[in-house]
């Protein structure tokens, strides 16, 4: 395992990448970058001089800077590893330093609010084309990252209409590069497909955390203690960076409150088989919701070891 | 790791242990119970000739029989590990075999109607402690069971009052041997616990799984294919045995209608802060839903690896 990425490419396809925000994507690009020479130079921006230190601490690129148009300046590709809250400010603060035929990307997990936040800024000649990689992990931060985060997952693209095709095909390249299976749709769509794949999974995980936050104290150290019936699921995905969550919240509004509103109309119908003890409407619902699991673990798009391969502790002592 | 329970004990804690249902626990409790020498004999009954069959293949126990009162007769500890709603029916057939002195268990995650069902037909003499050993994994039958299944897990014993402390105390001794962290609390309490940490949890898996199964057909491929954003560690519990968890629900309406009404009222809360821009509303949940989850890793019942330590692909062909 040595090499496990696979070789290198021949000559890298950007010679001047900027990453701005060096967060668990930002930081998993850069390796994942590097190791696959996808870009001669790697310049890095972020605000927190802590992520700073910690990017040059982990060798993460060839030019660490606070100022995201320091970065920018003269990229051949920049990607905006931002919570989609700050894209805006970022392309403001980009669009003087873009060179012409620069390609402007980010990787946000809403798209129509990018598209409308990003593109006005740009100047003409340089293509905006938005990315979304479905990939990440419930931890935040440069020292989260890892160069295989994107292999055999998905990575969507949502270019405006009429964004020039050879600039699309280049940001194909690079994430396919990056080990992701590439697919291209409209960002409405995106929005929609991802409220319930991600967005609102997220929302409700939050909730039912939240929920039990709330117990009184002695309730909530026994949830803690019998979490593994089933609620420790919920809070790995409720652990995820707070400020990208609300940010994703605040900007797809109404897919997310669309498909939340299936999602209480289901639960209400659910709620209601219990009340009134419908045992087949529970165990029909029960059953056909495995054929899902099935369909997903057949897509390579989760492992199909029991408990998520989770490790079963080995030694009999027992622990406390 | 030659011996990965630790070393047997002397004398095994029973003579003969009936197991009533050979699914994920009853097979579990097989296989630990064996290498731990727990019990001389270990007599196994299932319906389902499938089962029996395998195991019989498996070698999980000294006898394999389809009916429950023969494995019962003349064991000193019976666990039924059935859905819950069929140890009422495995109690009445078990009760004329039961010796004086026996010990009556169960392996339920609902404990209030599993005394109502049980308790009025066991013979006086043979006292019942009922357990509900945390643990699990999404999948059924007897070659999903492994012997490991309950080491660093918490099984939660729920005697009524005025049942034989000595009694207790061996069913207490038999969930030690097998790795457990054993509580006793009272069913009720239990009821209204598990609830929260897990009846409601599989619930609403169970519901968003649905809600997306619901979809046209198009999106319900989108949903499958970029599943990785979230949704599909809803799928593993949403993948859980239909049959027990009917039973779940039916058998715990009381508390799991409680707990619900909790989880919706937040939830709505939450579409609120979503519909009105609430940043800070959104950012403050967010931020403090963190807690539970490090509390959970610091109790050790749950990975701190991310992604719950699922494997990453560390091959760089990137699939399809």
């Amino acid at each position: 395992m040595s090499e496990r990425l696979g070789p290198p490419l021949g000559a890298p396809l950007f010679d001047r990448l900027a990453l701005i925000g060096i967060g668990l994507i930002g930081s998993s690009i850069a390796r994942a970058a590097r190791r696959k020479n996808v870009a001669r130079v790697i310049a890095i921006a972020d605000e927190s001089t802590q992520a700073r230190d910690r990017a040059v601490a982990l060798e993460l690129g060839d030019e660490v800077v606070a100022d995201a148009g320091d970065a920018a300046a003269g990229a051949d590709l920049v990607i905006l590893c931002v919570p989609v809250g700050a894209d805006e400010a970022v392309a403001r603060a980009i669009a003087p330093q873009l060179k012409a035929g620069a390609i402007v990307s980010d990787v946000g997990s809403v798209k129509g609010a990018v598209i409308a936040a990003v593109g006005p800024h740009l100047p003409r000649g340089v293509a905006l084309v938005p990315a979304h990689p479905v990939a990440g992990t419930e931890q935040s931060g440069p020292d989260a990252g890892f160069a295989t985060l994107f292999v055999n997952r998905w990575c969507i693209l949502t270019p405006a209409a009429g964004v020039d095709a050879a600039a699309v095909a280049k940001v194909r390249a690079f994430w396919e590069a990056l080990g992701s299976n590439v697919e291209t749709m409209n960002a409405a769509h995106h929005d929609l497909v991802l409220a319930i794949t991600s967005h609102v999974p997220h929302l409700i995980a939050y909730n039912i955390v939240g929920t039990a936050s709330d117990l009184e104290e002695t309730t909530r150290s026994e949830v803690i203690k019998f979490s593994a019936g089933g609620f420790r699921d919920f809070t790995r995905i409720a652990a995820s960076d707070p400020t990208m969550w609300r940010d994703v919240f605040l900007n797809n509004k109404q897919a997310v409150l669309e498909a939340l509103g299936r999602f209480s109309e289901d639960l209400t119908a659910l709620q209601r088989m219990i009340r009134y003890g419908d045992g087949e409407g529970l165990f029909a619902l029960f059953a056909r919701t495995r054929a899902i699991r099935r369909g997903i673990v057949e897509m390579g798009q989760e492992t199909a070891a029991p408990d998520f391969g989770r490790p079963h502790d080995e030694d009999g002592d027992g622990g406390s």
